[in-house]
């Protein structure tokens, strides 16, 4: 089927919006832990989070400001700090409802049963049920003015992990702490592994 | 387990990069076509291709200039135009492979056996095997100096996608196409589908 241009255009507004959510492939599913100046916490899932190096340690993610993750992204900027928590099928259900349009002194924890954990004396909040989660430093954010959304910047700190998942080389077997992928805007996977692949060489 | 910032500081490098890597979660796994003004073909698998936006519908991908994709950044800058390809099980390899070092006037094309095609007058080649792919037009990209990396930023066009994923709300079924996920550096997983979620409301 080939869609073009014009039909893209001329869809109604939430077909095309599962359409393009569609294309980019699966996604990371991962909840974005913080809290505000007076100690609100606040939970949202992301489906944007990506590696953006190793060398030093960093993590991206699209943020939109104006629409639901605005705490979010208000709490980063204030606090400084954020944790990144994946998500796992157990709570799947938990953490879509993440998404729900709550108050600002709504805590997400609260209203979804996902535990609150501070771990190692970081000042944000851990999700307990998440088997891999990281401590993030703001870095810096840079603003798309192509549609008003947030690049976020951090950098990775200390790392917690479930035993299992930690292979050999420093691979983390994602898939052994079933770690969820998200396709489109509201569709969840597990995953069956296919195969590791060596170094490319000509 | 509790892996400490300084922890990660002393890992030797490999074993840094396949930890870092495995901390984002499931990635998209895309081959992107380019060629040059001279009509040098040129496909990469990237990881980082991430949904930006659908009002306008744009996509965006982090690139590193100094590393293997260089050749897919300059052409995107020369010509303006670029194909995003989503990998399936059934070319896993040869999609992996086109992350070897080939020389600019090497396609990675004729070196994987994947097959060129050309759609709807687009300047840029597709690979005939990708059952969902569509056409890009460069639109911008950002400089982040953290560590010298580019987010490239370009907007949606025609799609091409097999008619089976096409669901009746625009949802694309990307699982019924076999299309992987990528996890850490070289890891290649199907997904089960697990479920769809409502909007989420208070």
């Amino acid at each position: 089927m080939h869609i073009t241009k014009d039909a893209i255009e001329s869809f109604e507004k939430d077909y095309r919006t599962h359409l393009i959510n569609s294309l980019s492939g699966f996604k990371s599913a991962n909840l974005i832990g913080t809290q505000d100046e007076s100690g609100n916490t606040n939970l949202a899932i992301v489906s944007s989070v990506i590696h953006l190096g190793a060398h030093p340690p960093l993590v991206a993610m699209i943020m939109r400001p104006h629409s639901v993750p605005r705490h979010t992204f208000e709490n980063i900027i204030q606090t400084g700090v954020f944790t990144i928590n994946q998500v796992n099928s157990e709570i799947v259900e938990q953490a879509h409802q993440t998404s729900a349009r709550y108050d600002k002194d709504e805590s997400e924890f609260d209203a979804t049963g996902l535990t609150e954990q501070y771990l190692a004396d970081f000042k944000a909040p851990f999700v307990a049920q998440s088997k891999l989660k990281y401590a993030v430093k703001f870095v810096d954010h840079q603003h798309l003015n192509i549609n008003a959304t947030e690049l976020v910047i951090g950098e990775i700190m200390d790392i917690h992990v479930d035993d299992i998942a930690v292979m050999d080389d420093g691979f983390l077997d994602i898939e052994l702490i079933n770690t969820v992928a998200i396709s489109g805007l509201d569709s969840y996977h597990k995953t069956r592994h296919l195969t590791r692949l060596p170094y490319a060489k000509k």
